[in-house]
């Protein structure tokens, strides 16, 4: 049985694929920018998905804060970073970021339990 | 079997608890901060949760207008206020609050076959 | 010299009118639609206007908060309230709210210099 | 068994009716609106779906998006034409409309395949 | 003495050219892209300059919007055109979306008046 | 005469303490709060602030923005660190953020020339 990473990464990686497929270059040249956009530069990886992950909290994505969740943590985010950024969120965001926090820290808690 | 008002309670305690275990201390204050929101002041509760129902519908989060919901009940909303907020929230945040104001009132039903 | 209210209300007016001369007919009955959204119901216009305004403020729309500010006070709504009302549509719209209640308070303050 | 098109159109038309059967005038007149506003005017009827189905895009309403995808099918949308929709949305609207436009994409073969 | 179109075009392209001058391959490339999005496919310019201005007047940009409005009038788009497409995005976007007609018919005017 | 950070700041104070003077507990909170959330803890007041900066620029909020520009000017951020701040901003929330990065960049050179 799947878990819920494989389970949201295999729907993404299908689709994202379809979308490529459709030969829009427009499209092609987003979602290529979108990977490079999180590359080591002056910054490093880790504090650019932190920042794509509080950008996604405000903007209230949850599909958008499960890849930076998975990524952050690849990158060697702790839970108590996680948590300072979750306070950011909330304080900038607003009350209406607390559903979203309550389901970031429930995937978190999967990525934990999951990946190694 | 438990209802959908059950099972959204259940979840949202559930993970606050462990958000608020989490031993942020900005988190902690921000959670205790949306409660105190909502309490009598010279505004009563039934009027500050109608703010905080309208406010969640036109930023269109579902959870935060299930909860908004379940206290304006609590306090005495009635249906036909309801649909007088829902006209407000549909006016002014377009009809893309359509589908939230769909699953509001399938919620609210849940309420008012569920709960005393 | 004009005061800010008539400054805001002049422009809306002269704008306003261009826009129903244009002959959509979806457009007029929208206008049409939101003017009649804050009569008396059930809820009365104070708290309509209440429930414009707070929506208003989480979706940081100055020019609809002067607006709702200025029906709010035509219908008695007290600096009092008006402070409950940006206590929670900062608390559920965030921090992002706070340049949006600057500017709203000294709106208000014209308001109350201004308008008898 | 049902598809996920006639899934959708049950469920909205059921909710649509209960919403409309809560006898509020402006809700009955704002979703009466809503229908008006995509009848062929200077602009036709394939048009303006399309100006909708973007516009549900960039305020990533998922349920938006399928009404509009309907309508845009019905009204001879092409998938090559969908795609330079789904460039436009993205560049405008950012990733976080990615994870909207794979469900978009889903919802759309599900539409090819279901609907003559 | 510059119009406001002009205003609008010198500001846009002195910030734009600094930006690009930063260096920051990610960026020049999302401008360039930016750029793309809109040339003749199989949609052509002016229904994407049209997508383009009813995304930016859901989300509520008031630059995007004047970019939009002289793209679209070098492309032929009517008056009539022009408030069908606010009609949809009053609709989608609802009530505080009116500030940002206003202010759009009013450029629409200043473009009528001073550009051939 | 007044610089552009001298401005904001004026006005910003004068106003802040304009509304912790209105005795509403919830909104003195919350601005105390918000003042904390940028502490040094296990992330520094410097990744905080960029979190704060990349939250505001694709919520879209000007003022936050500058705000966030005048404290991450203070704790050290460089051009070339701002740039891939802004890409991500892009990135994420799409072309709608450009006229906010030109304003961003336009305020960064007013610090860079009038702060020390």
């Amino acid at each position: 049985m799947k878990n819920k990473i494989e389970e949201y990464n295999e729907y993404r990686e299908k689709m994202n694929e379809k979308i490529i497929a459709g030969s829009n270059k427009v499209i092609k040249r987003f979602f290529n920018l979108d990977t490079n956009a999180y590359m080591d530069g002056v910054l490093d990886t880790k504090t650019k998905e932190m920042l794509g992950l509080v950008s996604s909290m405000v903007l209230r994505c949850d599909d958008c804060i499960k890849h930076h969740l998975i990524n952050s943590h690849k990158n060697g985010l702790t839970t108590e970073e996680l948590f300072e950024i979750f306070a950011i969120a909330n304080l900038v965001g607003g009350s209406i970021v607390i559903p979203h926090t309550r389901r970031a820290l429930e995937f978190w808690e999967e990525i934990e339990n999951n990946v190694e």
